[in-house]
């Protein structure tokens, strides 16, 4: 299958007129054909406006033609075959087992949105019926349903080329909460971006959707990405990526004359907390186990064990020689940019420097073009809590271990923190005493607590957050992953006293559509 | 029973050291003592470290003590008295039957907040049991609950002294959630505060509670407000007043360290549509109810009818002949402050002079200070369409009649109108595919949409939405009346391979709270 470097406006495909953009392959450094045109600002606002002319069609669909779109997209995905996993490895130069797995991951996503769909929970009705007899006032007839926010703008991000770019979750729950969606391709990926983008364009017109249900716009600088945040039909943006691109996004969202939401994933550390008789017990177990964690995927995780805060005791030198054992054993591997491996390599060495910070492992030497090479650090629980910037995120495989000369001490550094996706503890059962002090804090601090894991390897299902306060995300009451993620795209509207006739089929007196609904504030099938 | 002025600083009572600040009667606008110290940036800093202090007890107390203390503060209301009736009708110049009234309506929100936390189901338990046989990979335990996000600043609001102010909507959620109130008072009722503030730190003090749970702080200016918005300690904001302040708010908020949500609701004229077949059939009815609910506490509603859309036809004359003459019989009444009777004075004397605008009916002439008299404007659509400005909110009694020529036009002023709370449709059965036409638009633009009826009066229900997309709110994904307001003060936090011992009560295994639970997606009251 050759591959298009048109944009897709809707159905349309058109070259991009304004300028030009290769990716890069991964493992040579070598440019990639073929060359995709940027969109121009017109190109940006045809797609907005056929988004916008989709938006009120697309969400009042019946739920099964959108659960149904969403199991479209899956199937065109898997018809891609193997040039989209081959194009994919090649650009991120991750595995090919790691993009197989990737792509079922995507897959199982919008498959699991269209359940959710189906299910139709996530409308949140509720029905407060009319009291005509009440005193001294009747009680109007109150019908609540969330609805979508409108057209959403969807960032692929570098690290998960499937999984969180053009059909991945911002998309999926996007798509999935009835928001037509705009995307912008990661220059990193663009062939696998316009592959993906096809098998979306496709499900669109197999479903008979409206045009502009789905656009896809290549950047050949950040006009678009910018252009896009600010475009008034734009009502809510889903973005992966660095602390610094994120914060431009909010700052542009909230300098709109309707500021929006902006879901952006930013920055974490993801502490791993170790624990006494865990240590005592497993230390070295653990210190394999973290090593392997932290060399997954080039460390290129959002989930990435960055930092290590272990309660000092002679156990810990098991961890760490266990884990500088496996480092020093696995081989450096090729990271997903030259830019990204030129900013860990330079981060990995001003830590190195770092007066106060040891350096206690390395992974095998690298050759070849970024090849990123995982790195262990040590500090002082002193050291860690006078200089800031060793909270500073690294994107790769580098963590600090800081040893803390008791749990208060490790209490005080959790304060410290800034708000993360992860923390994961490691304990024994005479360790719970201690975990348990330390919960509270860790509650306030994270999105996801952990026990006797890492935080890499995120769970796509109900019940997962992947979020966390500020900065680990912009809005710290949202996950990206899971079916939770739905929720970002959806605002409640009240109906009073509304004849059935003029109300969505979920909020009718009969309850057409069989759904859960919360009636005189308590669940219920019945009408 | 004296009113005290101190502040509330947990259960503190102290003199405010920083200036010092009276209500206003508002019948004769002379100064009403005691006189108010104001809160020095040292007596802020002392409410906000307590507020932080008690959040992390406070939060995992047991629901049952959630909830009684809850209503324990209703309680405590009532049984000040006729004190707090009278107070307040000085304060707030409106009439002691719509006081009495809204101490129900207090006591009632707090009570149904109490119900909501009993139950349970805003914890919004998910949980993703473990599948140790799952292939390729086992599949982790994953269970998941919303946490309190830490305390909540609360600005009273004018028009409800009681209803939004120091013990109402935003202070009732934010509790039931679990986050502890550092609560501001307003400077037109301070004395209604202080009395509504004794009677919740009485129930602190009643329930055991920690002393952080409840602050009160008076405000001799400008700064405790925006020291308190700034405040780390503090992790959310819940405000309703002018657009003004509420951007004020907004701005310190997205300038801290660590951005925080604010809930501030701040303008919306909430238009009135009159369809041709309701106008034909009553329109002079609809004209003398509309005129009842534009004169509603002389107009001091967020969801004051301040804008009609009627498609033209002789029958909109019948509509607002009737209205007139119902204005007309209208006596002034008392605003809540000589700031706000000022303001609404000037706005309606610029309105009067503007090119395209008449001045169709007014209210009885006034005498005494402060006296609204309800005015009603028209202008023509295409006038409408062209000045933005007839789209700012006048806080009082003042509305503008739009007569649209068709109904293609009123959807299009409809589409150009700013984010509402309400929008009311007026319709007969004959109107119902005009009106379904409009509803894509309303749906995109307004919070609650309503039928035959009138925004003011807001039913504090289960399905109720007090909110819309901005600027009638700040975050249009929130409502601030009703049980779903709660919802504003939650972040999901999931707990991965978590032993039962470590679980809060919520997540364990064996459900002990008999908590409906969202298991594999499926709602289940089962373990």
């Amino acid at each position: 299958m050759e591959i298009c470097s048109d944009l897709l406006i809707g159905q349309q495909t058109q070259a991009g007129s304004q300028g030009s953009t290769q990716s890069i392959e991964a493992a040579s450094g070598k440019p990639l054909s073929p060359a995709f045109g940027g969109a121009s600002a017109a190109q940006l606002d045809a797609a907005c406006a056929l988004a916008w002319q989709a938006a009120d069609v697309y969400r009042e669909l019946p739920l099964e033609s959108r659960a149904a779109f969403l199991e479209k997209i899956a199937q065109n995905i898997l018809d891609l075959g193997d040039v989209l996993v081959e194009r994919c490895v090649q650009e991120s130069g991750l595995p090919r087992g790691r993009i197989e797995g990737e792509r079922g991951r995507t897959v199982g996503q919008l498959r699991m949105f269209a359940a959710v769909v189906r299910q139709g929970d996530f409308l949140g009705v509720r029905i407060d019926p009319a009291q005509p007899e009440r005193q001294p006032l009747p009680r109007v007839d109150l019908r609540l349903r969330y609805v979508p926010l409108g057209p959403v703008a969807v960032f692929g991000a570098s690290n998960f080329p499937l999984a969180f770019s053009v059909a991945g979750g911002d998309t999926a729950s996007a798509l999935a909460a009835g928001c037509p969606v705009v995307a912008k391709a990661h220059p990193a990926h663009l062939g696998t971006s316009a592959l993906v983008g096809q098998a979306v364009r496709k499900a669109v017109a197999d479903c008979g959707l409206p045009d502009g249900t789905f656009s896809l716009l290549f950047d050949s600088g950040l006009e678009i990405g910018q252009g896009l945040v600010s475009d008034a039909r734009i009502k809510a943006v889903g973005f992966t990526g660095s602390r610094r691109g994120g914060l431009a996004l909010l700052k542009l969202a909230a300098a709109r004359h309707e500021p929006i939401p902006v879901y952006a994933e930013m920055s974490s550390i993801n502490p791993v907390l170790l624990f006494p008789h865990a240590l005592a017990n497993r230390g070295a177990a653990i210190g394999t186990a973290f090593a392997a964690s932290l060399a997954l995927g080039a460390g290129q995780f959002c989930t990435n064990p960055g930092l290590v805060l272990a309660i000092d005791s002679p156990a810990v030198d098991a961890f760490i020689d266990a884990a500088a054992t496996a480092l020093a054993a696995t081989p450096a591997a090729t990271m997903l940019t030259p830019g990204i491996h030129q900013a860990y390599e330079s981060a990995v060495a001003k830590l190195a420097q770092h007066a106060q910070v040891d350096t206690v492992a390395q992974g095998k030497e690298a050759s070849g073009p970024a090849q990123g090479r995982a790195t262990l650090f040590s500090t002082t629980a002193e050291a860690f809590s006078r200089d800031p910037a060793l909270q500073d995120e690294i994107f790769g495989a580098a963590s600090l271990v800081v040893r803390c000369p008791d749990l208060a001490t490790m209490r005080d550094l959790v304060e410290k923190l800034e708000g993360q996706l992860t923390a994961a503890l490691h304990i024994d059962e005479a360790d719970q005493a201690d975990a348990r002090a330390l919960l509270p804090t860790l509650e306030r601090r994270v999105g996801r607590i952990l026990v006797n894991g890492f935080g890499t390897g995120v769970e796509v299902g109900h019940a997962m957050v992947h979020g966390g306060p500020y900065p680990s995300t912009a809005d710290g009451r949202s996950t990206s992953v899971g079916s939770l993620a739905i929720d970002r795209f959806l605002r409640p509207v009240s109906y009073q006293d509304m004849p059935d006739a003029l109300l969505p089929d979920a909020l009718k007196r009969a309850n057409p559509l069989g759904l859960t609904r919360r009636v005189d504030g308590k669940l219920t099938t019945a009408d």
